[in-house]
């Protein structure tokens, strides 16, 4: 892996975060741990983070370094997990391009204007790099305090991004933005050729700054059949990805609900695959023919059923994913607003307890 | 086909639309002209709709026979679709059951108390034959009208219902239902048993009462891995299911978002499955190992993408589902609320141009 573009101060590059547990699953290597960290793990489920936040309006969170930095070491601290997920939104790059959003709580992001019109994608601002000064700053402090625990820097898909964009808010279906590819395929594709680019500078400003492993999420893919993911969305989801490419930190490519697109996927780019809960870990190496390393994939309503009900799972999934080159466990979806916290510290100590060569199917659970 | 149990006067049991395309289509036998119909024709994208419903309730306009009858018949007239579906909701045999629950324009089901705990579940009050007059009455009402067009009752599954019951309203990931699953199986499978139960009667008094088909939808099956649809969901599927078998009627068994799911849930029961747009008709029939007539599965996002995608991908639809031994064309999901009426008329006029032996790659779309 070239990391020739990297500062040489940066942790990746110094050597500082190259043999983590995380970064050594990531490459295929053998980790000295089974590395876990849980998406969403900073945020809502935690309550020093709902003190924190009181009184601040989400994207100001994200924008203010100190903030954004606390909030993110907050469960590194907390759980003794493997890796730090950047604090933000994939809303911010948007919100620094000059767009009117905001995150409305309970609700999600909310578009002053819906962009769905080819004169309104023509007219959308560029994201200028001096803008990005607050994310870079953020993660500087973070990855400070870090030291050899990677911090993952992360963006939002190009789909997941669009879609909020031409409803102007969350949806189920995503109707607006799929009528959109089909009705107007040419400002379909500049639309997302834009919001490509925006992400895109914002995962790179992430890892320039320190980042060690860079995330593009999905949230929306799946919605969309494989042939629409293929001709419509593919393109600009790689078009992400290849703005971080020549640093040479790995990348992973995460969706919900892409189980049937999870080759298309691959295809379009990411080191390490990410898998939904749907999906057993098993399949989605069939699926990738093998050779990639994953991530995933827990069940988080698992983390309300009870202790036993989730440690089985647990140990089903690192079973799952011992054919793969690498594997860092994580939740296959967000952890819920209402998790208890207890219970990810527990399982994040019952997950580096069973030892990298053991046979997940031999671990006894202890009950108490 | 036995249909010992139908009243003789029954539309199917008497001939009246045994040899209709749907029936045909349904049962593998080649239909006159190709069948079509929508899911959700009935309601909310029509004019006629909306003003009758002016003032109504949702719930109470489905209690109203003369109403809900003529819900039922509006689509048929005017898009001369080739089935009736009943207009009522997967709620009502709830309602009528007992439990407080009410449609909320805009949100969806809301309960007045969520069923979370084993004492609700053993609290569910029991569906009395008699509540679901208003439902036999509509049916009644509605076949004396279409005469030789099929209606085709249906009812919710239990899955879908027992996520509305346990989350007291719509939810994205229906992380309460899926606890309870991992938590409290026992409670879990006692609560499916009785969505099982009445949906069961609620499907069985529409087929009685006149219905020539029933299908049971699984609106909320695609956020279940496989393993947990088998293991937690399939049996109380199969149970609804059941409670129509001895009367002959074709079942048609259909989820949303759940590609991954349809061997299993095939196996839980249903003679047609129905299939959600995301996923190819082609690849539906591989994974059913053949032999399996399907209906779908159009997006319903092109119906406001323009005419010429609308038409090509309802020919590429037609091509998909040639291997099948039937075919009746539908959406892969429901007819959107704005969705402009005209399109639905023309597209339906569309399919039936296409001879049943003609090669749809081959048809000319006509642009004007």
């Amino acid at each position: 892996m070239s990391r020739m573009s990297l500062p040489e101060s940066h942790p990746l590059a110094s050597g500082l975060t190259a043999d983590a547990p995380l970064i050594a699953a990531y490459t295929g290597r053998t980790p000295s741990r089974r590395p876990v960290w849980f998406m969403r793990q900073a945020g809502r489920s935690l309550p020093e983070y709902r003190a924190l936040r009181q009184g601040t309006d989400m994207l100001q969170s994200c924008l203010t370094p100190e903030l954004a930095s606390e909030i993110t070491l907050q469960p590194v601290r907390r759980h003794d997990v493997d890796a730090g997920i950047f604090f933000s939104d994939i809303m911010v790059p948007l919100l620094l391009a000059g767009l009117d959003v905001r995150i409305e709580s309970g609700v999600g992001p909310v578009f002053g204007e819906p962009i769905t019109t080819a004169a309104a994608v023509d007219a959308l601002p560029a994201l200028e790099e001096a803008a990005l000064a607050p994310i870079t700053e953020a993660v500087r402090l973070t990855v400070a305090e870090l030291g050899s625990t990677p911090l993952i820097g992360f963006a939002g898909a190009p789909f997941t991004l669009a879609a909020y964009m031409v409803e102007g808010k969350p949806s189920r279906d995503h109707l607006g933005a799929r009528r959109l590819m089909h009705r107007e395929p040419e400002t379909w594709q500049r639309l997302l050729a834009w919001t490509a680019q925006v992400s895109g500078a914002f995962l790179r400003a992430q890892v320039l700054a320190g980042a060690s492993a860079a995330q593009l999420f999905d949230s929306w893919g799946g919605s969309l059949s494989r042939s629409d993911y293929e001709r419509f969305v593919a393109p600009a989801s790689s078009a992400v990805l290849a703005a971080v490419a020549d640093l040479g930190v790995p990348t992973v490519h995460f969706g919900v609900g892409t189980g049937e697109l999870l080759p298309s996927m691959h295809a379009a780019g990411g080191d390490v695959m990410g898998v939904d809960y749907r999906l057993p870990l098993e399949e989605a190496e069939r699926r990738l023919g093998g050779g990639v390393p994953l991530q995933g994939n827990i069940d988080p309503a698992l983390l309300g059923a009870g202790w036993r009900p989730l440690a089985e799972a647990t140990l089903q999934v690192m079973a799952g994913g011992e054919a793969a080159p690498g594997h860092v466990i994580n939740l296959g979806h967000g952890v819920p607003a209402d998790t208890d916290p207890e219970v990810l510290t527990r399982l994040v100590s019952f997950i580096h307890s069973v030892p990298v060569d053991a046979d997940p199917r031999q671990v006894r659970i202890d009950e108490a």
